[in-house]
């Protein structure tokens, strides 16, 4: 089976709560972590929550990164999807662990939209082509 | 082990190929899922790319909504991440994969930030009481 998308469920424990509770140094780390996986940024949203905590999102053309802080447990859950071969998402979460001085990471990879060996695939979204997409859509569209 | 997040990861196969490829639809979709799950929006974020496809992201005061698809595949990776007991994240997931037509749904539930029961929680973000959460963050600050 191959996975259209590649999602890494990043557990961020004993982190330094200060590192947490700042907007800027949060969207600061997670905008240069997409650069350093490689991705290419479309969006960024992020917001800051009473009494502390941060959530955001950079949208990325190759799917996503997220955070969420609990400055209070010292912990922050990030996600980094990513598809096609291009990207480095694994450098992504060691770069944020480092940001938020993280004592303890854990990373749970997950193989997102798994299809057939045998259905013809292309890059999606980065570095795709827009010929063979086109082709590999009407292709499927017959076969369904 | 209490959990400070609940994530879904929602696996949509054979959705409607025209509704996944449509932003102004996607966009609809998501911000009401967001909606009928209890979640209250603070950001969307939401591109198209060429040839096809739609990402885009909710963030919500407890977390976030985000989607990627994959017309050509009939294919959307979904996650629906929430913290606090007022949501309904099942809820959002039923509906995202009604508005997509999608035949073939699966769903994955993972509990983020697993922290012991003793630690002395509350709820976050969502309906959160500023008190309880600084107290505990002075209580877990002289704890480390």
């Amino acid at each position: 089976m191959q996975a259209l998308g590649k999602h890494l469920l990043v557990e961020l424990h004993g982190c330094d709560p200060e590192a947490l509770k700042s907007i800027d140094l949060i969207r600061e780390t997670m905008v240069s972590a997409a650069k350093v996986a490689n991705a290419t940024i479309v969006g960024v949203s992020f917001h800051e929550f009473s009494p502390f905590g941060v959530s955001g999102v950079v949208v990325i053309a190759e799917s996503h990164l997220s955070i969420h802080t609990w400055p209070e447990y010292r912990y922050a859950a990030v996600d980094i999807f990513t598809c096609g071969d291009l990207l480095r998402p694994e450098v992504a979460a060691d770069y944020i662990a480092l940001k938020l001085k993280c004592k303890n990471m854990s990373v749970v990879e997950v193989r997102r939209g798994l299809i057939g060996k045998n259905v013809r695939g292309f890059s999606h979204k980065a570095g795709s082509s827009e010929e063979k997409a086109a082709d590999a859509y009407k292709e499927l569209s017959l076969a369904y």
